[in-house]
């Protein structure tokens, strides 16, 4: 087996290893550069697919799908490329169900859910308590938020136990966890969960699809297209379908990198893939014990996204948005709907069947249970459908999860320093080495930028500018006391916003036996304490 | 690449391995067994070796080496292998060095260490609370277990922080956690805790060296003789060292199993490494998502072993048994030491130094630390030692730590099934399989036997007795309404010794001021309430 020669191989076509390719290619075209994939499609968690629908075939995301305007990363990204986003449509009423199957189905119009006076008041409580933590914690080095150790001993589980006081926020809190991030409350460090939600400026950017939200906008024509514009800026030559990785070797010279029929010998490596598949990878010498510890320990979340198409968007005729929000209490296998309406009309719902709930049903009733559930919430019309597709992506190979790794208790304080901290040629890139927008296509293609300035610095340091070697030296010094204590995005609650928010808790408190009067108070949540925090 | 065939293939020489080959060969000589191993030797988590001593060379175990007299399935194979055991030393006074480099040493005779009286009821109490949670947990199955969802959302240290009192007992927690698993209680779901308690009979069987606990006996010339013995008895033309699998391919007819040389061929498979290297093996077909998330998220422990020999025992001459408990708050590394004589007279100690503190020190700080520690709780002759050894099982190969792996918060609930459910042709063995001193050298020997068992029903159902065709089924059953909601080791707490302990507790609440009076209570305590409960 002869070696072929390249400058960096880049491990992983997602979007965090494309964008490294590229950003390489752009300071420095001489560099050869090899992108191995083990899929045989470029994109990781984006994938756009051609579905049946009214006016005959459209494409939609059954992955990552949207972005939003404090996205910088991949908003830069869209526009470089030349794509376009529209908004997500968010217009009319929406749907909750909470409390059991004999719960009443409630609909709403503000973006916070139509909770009850006393949930509302816990909502708005706890809301405030973890965008304060939120603006506490240090993204980049989370062992330096105060009380670090605290935070990360507990699981999110805990922390809600302690601090909600209704069982319907709980249940809502699973609900959100579930969305986010294909996963339980239980199974994620509290730390970590702090963390996400300050790289994202505060948890209502997670939740939301308002401005500068997570779920603002989507691509035209999905988000896949971004990793095949990518490619094609690459070269396709340079870019390996179904070339899993399984071994890299590193001496005082080369890396060489294996898959099962190749070796390929160069001068540095970025490894782009999710920390469980880089887990996976045989490495010698071996990685520190702290990086094992901390790949072992991040679990990836399960999570089944379904595209339903329909002749028309009947939803919108009785005046509901398409948003359905179900509690695990219920009967009902969906956790959130939106609608997916394509920029060319054609009518669709899509949804996610997330975390515990992912893992009940077999896929045949799990398609009957989720049309059942729209009938229920939607009206008869929801049966009667062109195509239902359904990606379930723990069973994807080369990503066994989706959407995000997450951290389990007590890594955080100990362990986080590896997590892209490199290892001699070895580069660690993907979304969740991300500081901003961790868990989001903006935080892979930060990611990527940020291993590519690294491999640049090391292999031809003049193509970089003296910002760009301060930023690389800040990001491989993480523990310095030069740090900043908190992400730049963050949403810093101002002492105002506390004294309002305590304020608005009061009324609210008082309120709550007078229904009429209620609505207004929502109404100034919402704009005032909610919109002011991010 | 032509493939050899062969019957049954086990994954990995360790205990549980080699005594899962030796089961087949005894009831069907006929069977051709292949044993697999990465490592250059067997024993997988047990080496013994040679280090020089006061008398020359003598032998010592760098991994596991201690079994009690309640684990019987280890002390069965001893029997069989002929091998002897000989009592952990444990006369004269011990060592504890709790809150901080500047709290006082103190010294003990008991098995529970000298707590101050607060310290001692708070012990007390936690301890029953956790002896009874304990007796509730259906080790088979622990989402059987009453509130399971709740204990197994929390860590280990958010149950402490809510229900232990005092700063030293919360410290003594982290040091058991440490000693016992590696890790810190941050890192562990309190239902994991509470079955490897329950699977051991309780919470003290696994923290002391008396009858019935962990730390009872030791195996003359080593734990390594186990398998070395079990390789003999198997063939070692069956055993292939540095031969690690990398892939299992399952069709109808076979399973492969691949290394990175040689193919195999045959109609089952167990596999017996620990969690965390089974995930990193390819599987095709995929495993199911279940199987996989529970892997993602079982971390190991960090364990550093280090045994020092000595020209003559001191710490005997002066009275103590060589037993130091340092806390992590103090300027040692060591969580624990013990005497480590050896049966021919040969003076020496081991100790370990576990969880975060075992990432804390380079190698050479570590040794010094270690000396000066030692130094300080045992006096000047620590420092003129003849020979310190050191074994790190973070950084070996084939390992990646050690003594056991633990389960993150959200697993049990949701993905335990999967942990000995068969896949196909594929059977699931290693300690972290057993239901019986699960982690232990004796869990492994069971899970061995029933993964054993298991093969055998499929391949030659003929050599099985009735019950043992019964015992596979249940097994394989687990979740059926017949299931015991208990471990049969379970040390169930009377109500007698509920009352005992409360009454134990209003008394030593009285006698808090009395010094001369608490030694009384201590004794009391100890052989009451602790006893009675194992």
């Amino acid at each position: 087996m002869t070696a072929e020669i390249w400058d960096v191989i880049i491990v992983g076509a997602g979007l965090s290893g494309l964008n490294a390719a590229h950003l390489l290619k752009k300071r420095n075209a001489k560099l050869r550069i090899l992108v191995l994939e083990g899929k045989d499609r470029v994109g990781g968690r984006t994938v756009s697919t051609n579905i049946p629908a009214a006016n005959g075939i459209d494409r939609w995301d059954l992955g990552g799908q949207w972005v939003g305007s404090t996205q910088t990363h991949i908003l830069e990204l869209i526009k470089e490329l030349g794509l376009e986003t529209f908004l997500q449509f968010n217009i009319g009423k929406k749907v909750l169900h909470m409390g059991g199957p004999d719960a009443r189905v409630r609909t709403y119009r503000t973006s916070i859910p139509a909770l009850s006076p006393a949930v509302l008041i816990d909502f708005t409580h706890l809301l405030w308590k973890i965008d304060r933590l939120c603006a506490t914690v240090c993204v980049q080095d989370p062992s330096k938020t105060p009380n670090a150790v605290e935070l990360d001993s507990m699981t999110l589980h805990s922390y809600i136990e302690q601090h909600a006081w209704t069982a319907e926020l709980k249940e809502e809190i699973g609900l959100c966890t579930r969305s986010v991030f294909g996963m339980e409350p239980s199974q994620m460090s509290f730390l970590f969960f702090l963390m996400y939600a300050a790289a994202a400026g505060g948890l209502l950017p997670l939740l939301e699809n308002t401005a500068g939200s997570a779920q603002e906008f989507k691509i035209r024509g999905g988000t896949q297209q971004l990793s095949e514009c990518l490619a094609e800026h690459v070269g396709w030559k340079n870019v390996r379908l179904g070339s899993a990785v399984t071994a890299i070797w590193q001496d005082a010279e080369w890396a060489r990198v294996t898959t099962a029929t190749d070796t390929f010998l160069c001068r540095a490596v970025i490894v782009t893939c999710p920390p469980h598949l880089a887990a996976k990878i045989h490495y010698e010498p071996a990685l520190p014990s702290q990086r094992e510890f901390l790949t072992q320990n991040m679990p990836v979340g399960h999570m089944i996204k379904f595209i339903i198409t329909y002749q028309k968007a009947f939803w919108k005729e009785k005046g509901l948005s398409g948003e359905i929000v179900t509690g695990a209490s219920t009967d009902s296998p969906i956790a959130v709907t939106f609608d997916a309406t394509s920029p060319s009309g054609n009518a669709a719902l899509v949804g996610f069947i997330a975390g515990q709930q992912a893992s009940q049903w077999t896929s045949k009733e799990r398609r009957r249970a989720v049309i059942s559930s729209l009938v229920k919430y939607l009206g008869p019309e929801a049966a009667s459908f062109i195509h239902y597709e359904e990606k379930d992506w723990a069973k994807e190979e080369y990503s066994g999860g989706c959407p995000v790794n997450v951290m389990a208790p007590g890594l955080l304080t100990y362990y986080h320093p590896s997590l892209r901290k490199p290892c001699g040629r070895l580069h660690w890139a993907g979304t969740e080495t991300a500081t901003q927008w961790c868990g989001y296509m903006s935080g892979a293609v930060q990611s990527g930028q940020r291993a590519a300035l690294e491999v640049l610095a090391e292999l031809c340091p003049m193509t970089l500018t003296q910002e760009e070697q301060e930023a690389v030296q800040r990001s491989l010094n993480v523990g310095s006391p030069a740090q900043q204590p908190s992400s730049t995005l963050s949403g810093l609650p101002t002492r105002k916003t506390a004294v309002v928010a305590v304020l608005m808790l009061s009324a609210a408190l008082f309120l709550v036996h007078r229904p009429n009067a209620l609505l207004k108070v929502k109404a100034y949540l919402t704009n005032v304490v909610f919109k002011k925090t991010v």
